[in-house]
């Protein structure tokens, strides 16, 4: 697929675009001064292309969220279908769109999840989802992992782990404690047993320490993404749940982009033998086609608000248009076999063919994952497990574009997590350009 | 216009709408036990449509967003388009719709404002807003009134000063003060102009009391809405704006729902011969088609970010099918006299219309608003100035709407909200069944 999509080609619309971008357009989570962002004018499955034409392998899935892969014309159709019938609506009035959508989400989860709650993106999803917790539970606190991002917003920022949280400290009620992450492990652990038994003992101590009676919430990644794809031990999430259930605390599981066959399962929290008292989601619900999230809630405590005022809401909850997406979506993704894609492709291609390069290039410290949800671990010496420099990570970044593959770097990691639709040929055709990259003298 | 739209007609998906949306839709701020919610099937203009066809004038413009009103063709065009192109990108990407979008909305403001940050709605406005202050002044607190709404997420409704605020303080760094309120004076002011002094004189002692040197932002509403389209009396935001830089704090204008013609001008503010130093946008930007909302950012606080890293982003900032909807919206209000229309449609038609009923009806104990921005003050003793209760607006609620009016009810308050292209004969249509409702025997 060398060819560019139906968008023009037209080189200049690529300056344009970048002139625009530098006058008019702040960027998140940088400095603005002069930026050159990529620019992608259209895309199909696990492609992009810029204006003058030149394709790119996303395998990025841009924020992790294009699970179903670019442009899928069922999705595509289905909004245009519901903009031609009702663009918006208000959320105390009730749409079909929104029912159907509901619908298919609270069919997703675990039986005893029957409602919905539904917002904008990620971070307003977690913090409708610790509301709920902390009306329900009565109790504040919130405790997270150090290794996580929950989103932007006043809660959400507070409760995320990483660097994010660290200027905008102004909520109050959270604590963070250390997940399992063998490599790196907190714990003084050698194995993956032991790893999950430490980091068991290690949260109850702090919810001793904290005061069970005041936690109303453990907030975790089923999967921490951003944080290092850091796939948890065996045992571990069952252990938190057994944790949340002695102390009376709510334990929600962060979905938003480990969710929707982003591990090879419909939640990446499947098969765990666990289930959370909430389900917050977004990105792979509807690929992030429009902007859409939520809360999927466990019955006793949407029966809570039965005749109590849920005191949370916002404008475009239940948006028609993202509704409409998620309802294709869903059943593109069901009916195409989408996550048994992802859990094959990733088993079968990614798996070994990142194995292969770990091999090969020794500045690959470490490859975790399943489904097509990985990361690559870049460490300056295999021995001491020193990350690679920030400069490395700029280089390879330049020399994976140049090659025609858009990647998802996150401090030494390259993280390989294409859409759940990518074909064993993508898969060969990316592990060529990573190996090509890493073979070159990066270290220097 | 009494023909249904292009939808399918069948009573039947009233009810199955109706079934799922009890089973499975968790609703924003109410109690969610047996609701009967309003069902809308489509859309066009100031009208909607349920399934069995029947039709209801849109005098709410749903959550007073649909500016543009219902399924504007060049609008939903435009959605079509760009979904057929590319529904989605990440945040730092370049994108033509996206940079075309952020230089239309610049050009609305004041000299001097150039860039945008684009967020999903208008509660992540005000928490990047808040962001920006704090960072770009190095303090923590913000100020805003007790008669404002600024959003769920965790700084937004802490910034709140309505009743959604109280079961949600988890948020650091917020002061509440009094804005003026004539009909209601915390002031014991009896003209507009002392009203406006009174309040001034509070707003500085709460800034001196608080001091002066922790105060990052003043938070504002420009007309607030949600608490009863409070127009501020002449001089008050030019009084607020001198307070601001006699103590170097930063003056937030929240336009969510004020913005975008809703006053019949395209700021609320503009006229008020006042420049804030950040403008918060989400609703009327784009109608509400495409979830979407942002901060405009003057020329200071934007450089203040080029070689510093700003600590907040989305996934979904700048997203594709918002951004066309944004520019082909902006396009048609300025190409159709949208916004003109608003101003002469509420000068020459509402603000008439609405002064015979507070001539016919003594239930209404103030009538204000601008363009078409309205609230109509419902007391049961015009005297003593006492709200009518609850019961009282239920019932005005289902008579309007057994009339073919979808209402828009706050407290004691009918806020008269229709599109910015309501016509002249959709005013006297509503006005008829207003008269009739507001006729009926409702304080016995
Ligand atoms: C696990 C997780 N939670 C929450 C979020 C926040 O989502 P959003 O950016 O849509 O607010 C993200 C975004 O990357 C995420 O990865
Ligand atoms: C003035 C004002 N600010 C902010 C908001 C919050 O916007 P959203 O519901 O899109 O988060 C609203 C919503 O009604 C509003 O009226």
């Amino acid at each position: 697929m060398s060819e560019p999509s139906d968008s023009q080609t037209n080189p200049d619309l690529d300056s344009l675009t970048g002139e625009l971008d530098q006058q008019h357009v702040f960027h998140s989570w940088s400095a603005q001064g002069p930026l050159t962002p990529f620019v992608i004018a259209s895309g199909r499955g696990s492609r992009v292309w810029d204006h003058a034409g030149n394709s790119y392998l996303d395998f990025s899935s841009q924020l992790v969220n294009v699970n179903i892969g670019h442009q899928h014309p069922a999705v595509i159709g289905a909004i245009r279908e519901q903009a031609s019938l009702l663009a918006t609506v208000a959320p105390a009035t009730a749409n079909l769109a929104r029912g159907e959508a509901a619908k298919r989400v609270a069919a997703l989860a675990p039986d005893g999840f029957k409602k919905v709650f539904f917002t904008n993106g990620g971070a307003d999803a977690n913090e409708n989802a610790i509301r709920m917790a902390r009306q329900f539970t009565g109790r504040d606190t919130v405790l997270s992992t150090y290794r996580s991002y929950h989103g932007n917003t006043g809660a959400a920022v507070v409760a995320t782990g990483d660097w994010r949280r660290i200027p905008n400290e102004f909520a109050r009620g959270h604590v963070h404690f250390f997940g399992p992450y063998l490599y790196r492990s907190e714990f003084w652990a050698d194995s993956p047993e032991q790893e999950s038994e430490r980091a068991l003992r290690h949260l109850e101590r702090v919810i001793q320490s904290e005061g069970p009676s005041s936690i109303a919430a453990i907030l975790l990644e089923s999967i921490p993404g951003t944080a290092g794809v850091l796939v948890p031990p065996p045992g571990y999430l069952a252990g938190v749940r057994a944790l949340a259930d002695r102390y009376g605390i709510m334990l929600i599981f962060d979905e938003v982009m480990a969710g929707f066959g982003r591990s090879g399962r419909w939640f990446a929290f499947d098969g765990h033998d666990v289930v959370p008292d909430l389900i917050t989601f977004a990105k792979g619900v509807n690929s992030g086609y429009v902007p859409t999230g939520g809360v999927i809630i466990s019955d006793p405590i949407a029966h809570f608000f039965d005749d109590r005022v849920f005191p949370g809401g916002l404008t475009y909850s239940g948006h028609p248009l993202a509704m409409a997406s998620i309802v294709a979506a869903l059943d593109a993704m069901a009916s195409e076999g989408i996550v048994e894609n992802a859990a094959s492709v990733g088993r079968d291609h990614i798996a070994p063919a990142l194995a292969a390069l770990f091999n090969d290039h020794p500045i690959i410290g470490e490859v975790r994952g399943e489904g097509v949800f990985w990361a690559l671990e870049l460490v300056a010496d295999r021995s001491t497990r020193e990350p690679v420099s920030a400069a490395v990570m700029g280089r390879i970044k330049k020399e994976l574009l140049a090659r025609g593959l858009l990647p998802f770097l996150a401090d030494n990691r390259i993280h390989v997590v294409p859409p759940c639709v990518v074909t064993p040929e993508e898969v060969a055709e990316a592990a060529a350009i990573y190996d090509e990259v890493l073979s070159l003298d990066l270290l220097s």
